[in-house]
């Protein structure tokens, strides 16, 4: 009984790692997130069962369904896929679901994947170390255990890129305490809303600005000097974003 | 003119993107670092030009050097990759080839690849965020712009993750920094050497016991309490390291 535990990348079919569109083309179940785009879910063999497990927000009680779910589906065949946007073990609380696995005997192979930490400002033309203007990245969600709201005015640090996960609701705060921990209220951010997929879109303001301008989840939020860059790089070809062979 | 600028992952070919493959596949000349893999480089079109830049320590003049052979080449042929280990822009200086690219008016498509920030403590068992354990991840280097040592008393903070990429010659100072701001010198520490190769190979310790155990390079360090965690995942078949299919 083994679950394959496997990162789908930020969207983009062409992101998925081979051993990941491997695995969708021999599974049986695909238990995948909310995150996780159509593109991707295509590569699944055909007659594969796919499981949406995203359609409600992520409680506790939530998450031990799947659990639950997932040792099931282990005993009952022979290739289970759990799908995941990004990677499994980024704010993924893919280590829930393999201890929950591990204390059930079943087998977890991990496929870690594209996070959108990364290629969600890659693809915007932002690279989140760039001599000069970052020597580091701290990530973050703006919310963390328990609701509980995570303490930006710590983590202000100029020489340092900050990514956020999760924070679109909440940048109004974001952009307040970072100035209070000695943020430069022009610090540039950007944020990358869909990155890899064809709605893409790139806003870009400055932590002054950021509780004014108009974004939506699911976005990536880099606040730091790279957010000012714009490399001009060029889009991959459609090919790369649907059915990519 | 176009040059593709692609994401290695950390060794494992099965770990590569699958747009990555398939420029792989198309190259006429594959410009890649040291750390790019036998297995990653042999997806490479057969009778595609391989070549290493990665040979001698990487100072300015090499970089310069680097930038204009890519120039040259955009300019002699129609599909250029240049590889590069884990993700071009996590630490990989990939910014500063996309601009020089772009001043000599040469394209860049950016195609992210998988970190091994990420990925090697995962395919080591150990997840960088988990609940109760971890709310966020800083990710740094040992030295930073100039080879001025990375401050580690002011980055100590008990309830994030760090991830240190290429630390293992400053171990010792590493630690005593971080204890120096603050952490628990048994606060735990994993090191994942060669992540995803064959010959990878996992050292635990403590921050106390860093500066004695015995590591090489490339390695991924992770400091904190996820290090502890050892979630007992199967490794992937070998097929998925050499030659995947």
């Amino acid at each position: 009984m083994t679950v394959h535990l496997v990162g789908a990348g930020p969207g983009d079919a062409g992101l998925l790692t081979r051993r990941g569109a491997d695995l969708l083309a021999r599974a049986d179940v695909v238990v995948h997130d909310r995150l996780v785009s159509p593109d991707v879910l295509g590569l699944a063999r055909a007659g594969a069962r796919l499981v949406d497990v995203g359609k409600t927000p992520g409680g506790a009680d939530t998450q031990a369904a799947i659990n639950a779910l997932l040792v099931t589906l282990a005993r009952e065949h022979d290739c289970v896929v759990r799908l995941k946007g990004g990677d499994p073990f980024v704010f993924g609380r893919g280590g829930e679901e393999v201890e929950a696995l591990r204390r059930a005997d079943v087998s977890v192979e991990v496929v870690p994947g594209v996070s959108a930490v990364f290629s969600g400002p890659a693809l915007a033309g932002v690279p989140v170390t760039h001599r000069g203007l970052a020597s580091g990245v701290t990530v973050v969600t703006a919310t963390g255990e328990g609701g509980v709201a995570t303490d930006f005015t710590r983590l202000a640090n100029p020489s340092t890129t900050m990514v956020v996960l999760m924070g679109v609701a909440r940048r109004w705060r974001i952009a307040r305490d970072l100035v209070a921990g000695g943020l430069d209220p022009t610090t540039p951010v950007v944020i990358i809303e869909r990155a890899s997929t064809d709605s893409q879109r790139t806003v870009r303001c400055d932590l002054a600005g950021l509780a004014g301008v108009e974004i939506s989840s699911p976005a990536v939020m880099v606040i730091g000097a790279v957010a000012g860059l714009d490399l001009g790089l060029i889009a991959s070809p459609a090919g790369a974003r649907a059915g990519w062979a």
